[in-house]
């Protein structure tokens, strides 16, 4: 796979937003193609030059970290300045705040959270165009009139994907009355000046639909949220989670799964993992229809404690692990065999999937009300096909049969 | 087609449900079938001997208000019993409230609303089968543990219909809160006592999705609500519609349509069907899109002027129009050819059709968040299948942005 990130015509804009990439040619879908400079500036070749490996991105992660601690002569800034410039060369196109504006502000929660999403952006998008063995991201990155904008890579009718969704946004603004308003029935209690509460959110969101009925999807989504209130004080906090929805059940990926979110939570608290095993199940609960979407994860929000830096520092545990606990189930089942009955229910569970996202999901809802949101950015984690039948239930003591009996009763899997 | 209304095996209970039919062999699927017996008592074929067609169950319905006027003797209250039987054996089973409820309050307009709704049930799957040269219906006949039941007609993966319910209920019992609330929010000021609105509610409603991109998908919905208030008051209201959702514009079947629904409201007041067209196109709106779901038709809702009488006998009227505004176009289109994209196209709108009744319809969100529901009689209306592509958008001046411009400005189609 190559690493080059290829330029692509300018795409026009439309409304407020600037999309590109429609649908290049076949031959340019090959690898993973960005339109790096769209929008934003020169194209970024030249930065190619310098192009390191997801563990040097990760590692210039803590030079910017250092910077914070140490006092830096001339030559430490343009050495800093260079290491941030070689990171965002694997990102899959400019950062939303711009390299200037994430310089001037290295410490700050909303740059470190930035890049992080960024880089979970890029080490997923790779991971998976790798594995999907020629499938092409297409990277549109579009603008927020009311404030900020996002970047959205979406592989779809690839080799192993059906759709595979990977989103970043960073926004900012006044919240509306009605998201303060959710805010408030959440249990926050926000003092706005004549209505208006400045604020700052960014995340991470994914869904990734293969098309093998053995190969389960995955969700993930990680954000932080940074609030101003009346009186000058700031309100911070983070969410986020991954979670499976396998077609069939198979324990083994289940506790591989399981396990490898775990140790990722276990690195910061014990306790952590059950407490956000359990909020996923109750989360991820299709109420009409009694059953959970899937098998479960992690989910967590509105998390402001024991402190920023260590509420941080567990997000990035998380997104760290989101490759390791999926890329391995996929190269396990990818070539499985499979019969047009399995595909059957898998897209049947399809249905239940947008059931779940349209009917019930808090972030879906709450993009669908807000104005000037990216529809096709929030709808993208919508399979690319559903079906629904009336009635339809599985033989008793089926394969399909056990799924449904794990989404409606969910189980430890590790300990 | 044979009218026979076969006896299936009777189903197992599903919770509060009593469900049957699922899947008979082949070769009982074909023609009208219905397990009319099903928890309902015995079987109905003796009264099948003096079946007679859909305008004498109407001369029937005019019987059943005869009788309001003249008091019975003996022999009248054997005739009326009769004609009331021949009429229900056209059912597609026997009604929610029974025969001797029906017989007792003959005036009442539950009982005048039961049997319309059933009647336009019968009707339209009969013509819906017809056309669809073997389809069958499978008959559900389903009852709520809080009152009431309902009847539930699927015809899944027919020759012509991908999916067509067409679905009656009956249902009481005592609003919830949530009801209440959601009512008062619509403008009704209602008085409960002790927090309780004891309620009957009823109506038809319907969904057909064809298969040939080419044969546009219908809905309509007819209902009668009724309240007794605190002071012992009653409140009642109709609500319903017809309306159109095409893959393709066809210029001509959108015209036949909206004049026919046009002549049946001018029957009754020609101010009518501008204001329902209206209406229409109002409700079906997907605000996240700026589309509307089709091309609309008509709509309405807390219809209690004049007269009960003459809202009944509007409601009567738009319900004799649904055949004969849809079943042409059907006929008309059900041979033509399509493509690949053309049937690609449809499994968006499909799409879109799931994201409109999810995230706004009111019936549907009011279903799921009903306890005690049936959701598989609610989520009928989703179609087979569906599909959304991130962000597809069709070529300029091509057949299908054509169809998107209409759904964006809606058009008046007869003036």
């Amino acid at each position: 796979m190559s690493l080059l990130q290829l330029l692509r015509g300018a795409g026009g804009a439309r409304g407020a937003l600037r999309t590109c990439c429609r649908r290049g040619p076949v031959a340019s879908r090959r690898g993973l193609s960005s339109c790096a400079g769209c929008g934003a500036g020169p194209g970024r070749r030249s930065l190619l030059a310098g192009l390191a490996g997801a563990a040097a991105a990760l590692a210039g992660l803590g030079l910017v970290r250092r910077a914070e601690m140490v006092p830096r002569g001339p030559a430490e800034e343009d050495e800093a300045e260079d290491e941030l410039s070689r990171r965002c060369a694997e990102f899959m196109a400019p950062p939303v705040s711009g390299l200037r504006e994430l310089r001037s502000r290295p410490q700050d929660m909303r740059s470190r959270m930035e890049l992080l999403i960024m880089e979970t952006q890029s080490q997923v998008c790779r991971a998976l165009a790798q594995v999907d063995r020629g499938g092409a991201f297409t990277v549109d990155r579009w603008e927020r009139k009311e404030g900020g904008g996002g970047i959205s890579c979406v592989l779809q009718d690839g080799h192993v994907f059906e759709k595979a969704g990977v989103n970043i946004s960073v926004v900012f603004g006044h919240l509306s009355e009605e998201a303060i308003q959710q805010m408030r029935s959440r249990g926050k209690t926000l003092k706005a000046k004549n209505g208006k509460l400045p604020f700052c959110a960014m995340g991470v969101s994914s869904v990734i639909h293969p098309k093998n009925p053995h190969v389960p999807t995955i969700h993930f989504n990680y954000r932080y949220f940074e609030i101003e209130e009346a009186d000058g004080t700031k309100q911070w906090w983070f969410g986020g989670g991954t979670d499976l929805t396998p077609t069939y059940l198979n324990e083994e990926d289940a506790v591989h799964f399981h396990k490898t979110l775990k140790e990722a939570c276990d690195q910061h608290n014990p306790e952590l993992y059950p407490k956000y095993k359990k909020w996923c199940d109750d989360y991820f609960y299709i109420k009409h229809r009694g059953e959970r979407r899937g098998i479960g994860g992690i989910f967590f929000d509105d998390l402001d404690s024991p402190s920023k830096e260590e509420v941080f520092q567990f997000v990035q545990s998380c997104a760290k692990a989101i490759v390791p606990c999926y890329i391995p189930i996929v190269k396990k089942h990818s070539h499985d065999s499979f019969t047009p009955e399995e595909k059957l229910w898998q897209q049947l569970r399809r249905g239940r999937y947008v059931e779940f996202n349209l009917v019930y999901d808090r972030g879906t809802k709450f993009g669908l009300a807000t104005p000037g949101s990216r529809i096709e950015s929030i709808l993208m984690s919508l399979p690319l096909t559903a079906r629904w039948e009336y009635m339809h239930a599985p033989p008793e003591k089926s394969r399909e049969a056990e799924i449904l009996e794990v989404l409606r009763n969910p189980r430890d899997w590790v300990h």
